[in-house]
């Protein structure tokens, strides 16, 4: 269903200054609405790049604390009409399938939304990564930054797209998602675990293109990841949700240096 | 109320390899939830970067349709005891205020959300900008992206921050604001204008640091902007969008050369 390319189209622009100057032809980053039914009710709408829609979907149902067990799921699938619609069907009657009465999980009590209620209304549904025993070498987060460059298909062709692996402790890339969100290409790699029920992903490092911030440290500690790698800096949010979780978060991975912001003993060697 | 360098925080973390290995202290971007009320009501939660919060309110709540007509806005102020929270009150029975039922405004047909029907809901509520007479030189804009830069006050410090500028037409910055969000980025600069009564920002150029999508062009068009730049790639529905409004979009804005993806006409020179 996923049609490879679908997510660069070519589109005319004119071209001014240097060489090519003129009317030229280039490509550019598919972004479209997509909508999430979770039994035929709507639930949301994201704009994505399309592509790898099934596995966003149920990314986006797991890390938004919809469904806690993809197992519940019986079928997602785009509706007969068009590929904007990804519609859910969730076990009758199943525990753990909770459509959200907004969009955002924020408590607000009477006079104060801040990111420590936010903060404690994640820490009610997601197990804390303190005890996780993943260990990996700081050479090998060293290799991650290119190992996500070469993976990434459609970057250089747009220069628009953000990247997100899932790599092994050994660096092997698991899977490796683009999408002109970051936030979706992280819900595309936990639905493509969902997908192959290897969640949670207690044993897998995720490398993320750009900046790190509390949406991303958030879907990962849902997804049960404990060691989050960016190439650029965190937001104040991020880090401490990040030792909240007991989540080794790593930021500005350049070259051979980089910033541990929590849990750094997960990082063995120099 | 809005302190000096309140968007940034310094945060310990422990860096490895190179010259500086070891424990260190570094700037970080300040990521908070900010709850906009208005007329009692909460009717978004949006994290973003404390600093400039009653112009990111005012500016989210005429870019996404919900007061047409800053004029009726009688009061907005930061609650009493927390800065998480933004006050709005409206004038009693005003015309042209429009709490969202839903915190998108896509239409959603039986079975169709697409990029079309998001654009057909934008163009309901903003004029085509096809009329306006806004002429600028490429040379001008070649300068945007440096000047963009040296207003920018918090990125060199965090390298996590998003720039929005407004421009006037001989160059001269008239507004620059930063987020962890580019799409608050573009909020502050708009509610910049409307509590100066500057709106629409017909005779201005917005430059954005990094991608523009389709969320930066709605934006920029319900706040009447009539050419907007951005450093890097824009998406398909951002290009689509901006030729439904007439709007000159430049993307891919270095160094001599650019992009045009809609109304070149406005730009002036070789």
């Amino acid at each position: 269903m996923d049609r490879e390319r679908e997510g660069v189209t070519r589109l005319a622009h004119l071209r001014l200054g240097g060489a090519h100057a003129g009317p030229r032809e280039g490509a550019v980053v598919v972004e479209e609405p997509l909508e999430i039914r979770l039994d035929t009710r709507p639930i949301a709408v994201v704009m994505r790049t399309p592509g790898n829609d099934i596995e966003l979907v149920l990314g986006f149902l797991v890390t938004e604390g919809i469904v806690s067990d993809p197992g519940v799921i019986l079928q997602a699938a785009h509706c007969d009409e068009t590929r904007n619609v990804v519609e859910v069907r969730s076990e009758p009657g199943a525990p753990n399938v909770h459509p959200p009465a907004q969009r955002n999980f924020f408590a607000s009590s009477s006079c104060g939304v801040c990111g420590k209620a936010s903060i404690d209304a994640l820490r009610v549904r997601a197990p804390g990564l303190g005890q996780n025993a993943l260990r990996v070498g700081a050479e090998l987060l060293r290799g991650l930054p290119g190992a996500l460059q070469n993976a990434q298909g459609l970057f250089g062709e747009t220069g628009s797209l953000h990247g997100v692996g899932l790599f092994e402790a050994d660096g092997t890339p698991s899977c490796v998602r683009e999408d002109v969100g970051r936030h979706n290409a992280v819900d595309k790699v936990v639905g493509w675990a969902a997908l192959n029920e290897r969640l949670p992903l207690s044993a897998q490092v995720l490398m993320v293109s750009g900046r790190v911030g509390f949406e991303i440290v958030q879907k990962a500690w849902v997804a049960g990841i404990p060691i989050v790698c960016a190439i650029s800096g965190p937001s104040s949010l991020a880090v401490e949700l990040a030792r909240e979780a007991g989540m080794t978060l790593v930021a500005f991975l350049r070259g051979q240096e980089m910033n541990v912001y929590g849990a750094p003993e997960r990082i063995v060697g120099p």
